[in-house]
């Protein structure tokens, strides 16, 4: 297809598609004159996670590139492509200070991993930024023990069983790659207005003799 | 305590307390003489949710004012105080463009609510972000009806439980408000931080025969 049907199929504009072309982010098309060039399937798909990236999960334009890179290096197996391209998502601030806080928290979320039976792999970003928030809460005198921090891991877990067998519902694997990046950005706020709904019901039961008006 | 006692004992530096106060997220200390004020316990209360807000949260200072407004507003009930105050929460960007991804997204919200039990409130901000959330979903052709979010669903009212449970423990109602407030803003990384670390743990089983590096 052309560019303009491109355009059309994805709903991105002509202009944002060159942009992504420039930047590296969408392979070239194959040339087909001076001026023009054919956009197939992987084009589309491809842009699809571009902009689930790019215009949704607000992900800065190096670092989607580095997440593509990832989910298309064909060089190592499929679970090392997946690991490297979630860990180059943002992950937010890292913990700052070496203050007591950040010790409390770094021994609380390897605790809560182990509890867990995760395995505990210390250079996930996401122990970093599970480090970071216990070290706010910490530090503003909040609950986050353990036992507090254990329904959210075990909730955490059925959520991921989930999502990992939907994402092998998926048949090639550069596509389920692909899914599984675009899958765990897009589902970020999806979770989070779940919760804030859920918590207006149960406040509704416990305060209220009803559910919570919003 | 003075301002400089305040300032040691919460961990925020006295000139942002002295800029909390001009914009008066911070009630005014007890005035003991021309240049000096007296604070007490609930100002370093208060001081503590602001920074949760304001810092960790990255809440804009207006709205973290209209927060603390409703967590403060004794006219109304308890329930109302806390639906207001988390209501007026950043929710993200609301659904844009009245297409039929968005039509689909919100009869796809409401009947998720009604099969988890919910009342269904199109008030509530929390109602709006998931719209949004699901319109991006649909746009970019990811699976997201409802057989797909009744697993996050489920999740969200176990922690939902788990924190209104926890939030009881507080003593009075405005510190328990307070403490829902801070909660809910600062357990958001914690939650996705969670889900990132078992998604790796999960994939390991999948894809890689043990857990995943990272």
């Amino acid at each position: 297809m052309r560019l303009a049907e491109l355009s059309k199929r994805s709903g991105v504009s002509t202009a944002t598609i060159k942009y992504y072309l420039r930047e590296g982010l969408l392979p070239p098309g194959r040339r087909v004159s001076a001026t023009q060039a054919e956009y197939d399937e992987e084009h589309l798909r491809r842009l699809r996670l571009v902009r689930a990236l790019v215009q949704v999960g607000r992900v800065p334009v190096a670092t989607a590139r580095e997440v593509l890179a990832a989910v298309g290096d064909e060089s190592v197996d499929q679970l090392s492509r997946l690991g490297t391209a979630v860990s180059v998502l943002p992950h937010g601030p890292a913990a700052t200070g070496e203050d007591g806080a950040v010790d409390t928290a770094r021994r609380t979320a390897e605790e809560v991993q182990r509890r867990l039976g995760w395995r505990f792999v210390p250079e996930n970003p996401a122990h970093g930024m599970l480090v970071s928030a216990l070290a706010a809460l910490i530090r503003l005198g909040y609950p986050c023990d353990v036992e507090q921090l254990l329904p959210y891991g075990r909730a955490a877990a059925t959520i991921a069983t989930h999502e990992i067998a939907l994402i092998g519902e998926f048949e090639a694997p550069t596509t389920q790659l692909e899914a599984a990046v675009a899958l765990t950005v897009l589902y970020e706020p999806v979770l989070l207005s779940l919760r804030r709904l859920a918590q207006a019901e149960e406040a509704g039961h416990r305060f209220g003799g009803g559910p919570a008006p919003g």
